[in-house]
């Protein structure tokens, strides 16, 4: 493995476990195919048996040979030595759905956090969905409202493991309604791009670049170029105006360049998509 | 009554009919107040008895004197002396929920419709909640799927009533998830406009100048900047990629320029809302 940061598989939620399974294809294929040593981390989840073994058959059927479970239920566990040498032997972490709170207050600051982010920064393949994909930013969503229109006081935001920077990431976006919430999110830290990404859809990042993979769609919101926004005037649960954020719909296939906050249309004017 | 078109009173369904009823209130102000004269066209219902008594209802607890609900279930009656007279004689006519195509298919071409325009450009106060929102603009969404990502063909447009032009509007917008659909519609019609219009929320459009009140907000979406779009090359069903949508949310108070396609910036730098 180089010393190149590894590839983030972030996934919106419900990803096919049983047709094609693109994205669980696809992360197996950054953690190095059949020979990836995956470890499933069931840490997000109050279920880790049923859960955990969901994922188990699911990495078997793409012919992974060496997948194992592992749940961390008190900080304690994770500080143990037996945890870290399992994630440090790993080509690939992935992380399940639940809720995100519980992985950034078990796993913070332990030494598998430690060894996640050194692992990480070596080539280690990081995936998560659902609550596992919301804590892979700096800034996460912890909960909040869908089907409404972008009110002040309606996400909840909370650090997340910073595995990435400059974006906040919601889950199951068309399907839930969450593009209120995800509007609120970025007009309150307007320097971090909004990542809305739909059901048995992933985006995949490596360096500076994201493309997107599966079913659906990844909504990118911009409040960067904000002409005008009332939230210094809000109360609680009162409703927000935000006058010019950018928006972007990326389908499989469609790339992003993150620092420069714009689709690569390069790529398009080379004619590689059409 | 001036020379000068009427107002418009877009609303997103589901408007408050027994607390503060803020939107229909301002409906039957633009009417004329207590001495309004309104119809009630429950055209658009298989349910005309039911959703007329509410509205009846409603306008009563606002103190109009002069309420009528006005059904239409064949072409023939859209085209009877006494329909037009009723209509001729109004100060306001609001049109109820249902089904959108059920106007179109019922008044499109009568006397009834004829009289509308003529009324309204005289200054009739014009009404419509829901698929009474829908049938307002030149270009309609007729149906089409919510909580899902942009798709070519999940959305079925027709012609609408053409009370405004340069728009599509999409009514229960964050209530229903309905970004997806309203991105599908402006990704096909750019130099149209996208009003997404949230439940017990409506725009009031009065020349130029469209305007919010309600509850919840207004989202536009204006796809006339669009960088790119995949969809020359896509088949039915197939997700779209768009790329430079601009987006704008606007809630109670706020204003936007349609012409110019752009919220009324000037407006706030008098500090008329902050």
């Amino acid at each position: 493995m180089s010393g190149h940061k590894g590839p983030l598989v972030i996934v919106g939620g419900a990803e096919d476990k049983h047709e094609d399974m693109s994205i669980l294809r696809e992360f197996v294929r950054l953690a190095g195919g059949t020979h990836a040593r995956v470890v499933v981390m069931t840490v997000a989840t109050k279920l880790p048996v049923e859960v955990g073994a969901e994922y188990i058959d699911a990495f078997g059927r793409l012919n992974v040979e060496d997948v194992r479970t592992f749940d961390v239920s008190s900080r304690q566990a994770a500080n143990r030595e037996s945890a870290c040498k399992a994630i440090a032997e790993a080509t690939g972490v992935f992380f399940t759905g639940g809720e995100q709170i519980r992985i950034t207050e078990l796993l913070g600051g332990t030494k598998v956090d430690a060894v996640l982010h050194t692992r990480h920064n070596e080539g280690l393949a990081l995936g998560g969905t659902s609550a596992g994909a919301s804590m892979m930013s700096s800034t996460m969503i912890v909960d909040g409202s869908g089907d409404t229109n972008p009110r002040l006081g309606i996400v909840t935001m909370a650090p997340g493991m910073e595995f990435i920077d400059g974006v906040v990431i919601d889950q199951h976006f068309a399907q839930r309604g969450r593009l209120g919430r995800l509007l609120t999110a970025v007009a309150m830290y307007p320097h971090h791009l909004g990542l809305g990404i739909d059901e048995d859809t992933a985006v995949i990042v490596e360096d500076n670049e994201l493309r997107v993979i599966g079913r659906g769609a990844v909504v990118i919101v911009d409040a960067g170029a904000l002409l005008f926004s009332n939230i210094d005037h809000l109360k609680k649960n009162d409703p927000m105006a935000l006058y010019g954020v950018k928006l972007h719909v990326l389908p499989t296939g469609y790339h992003f360049m993150l620092r420069e906050r714009q689709p690569d249309v390069e790529r398009l004017t080379r004619g590689e998509l059409l």
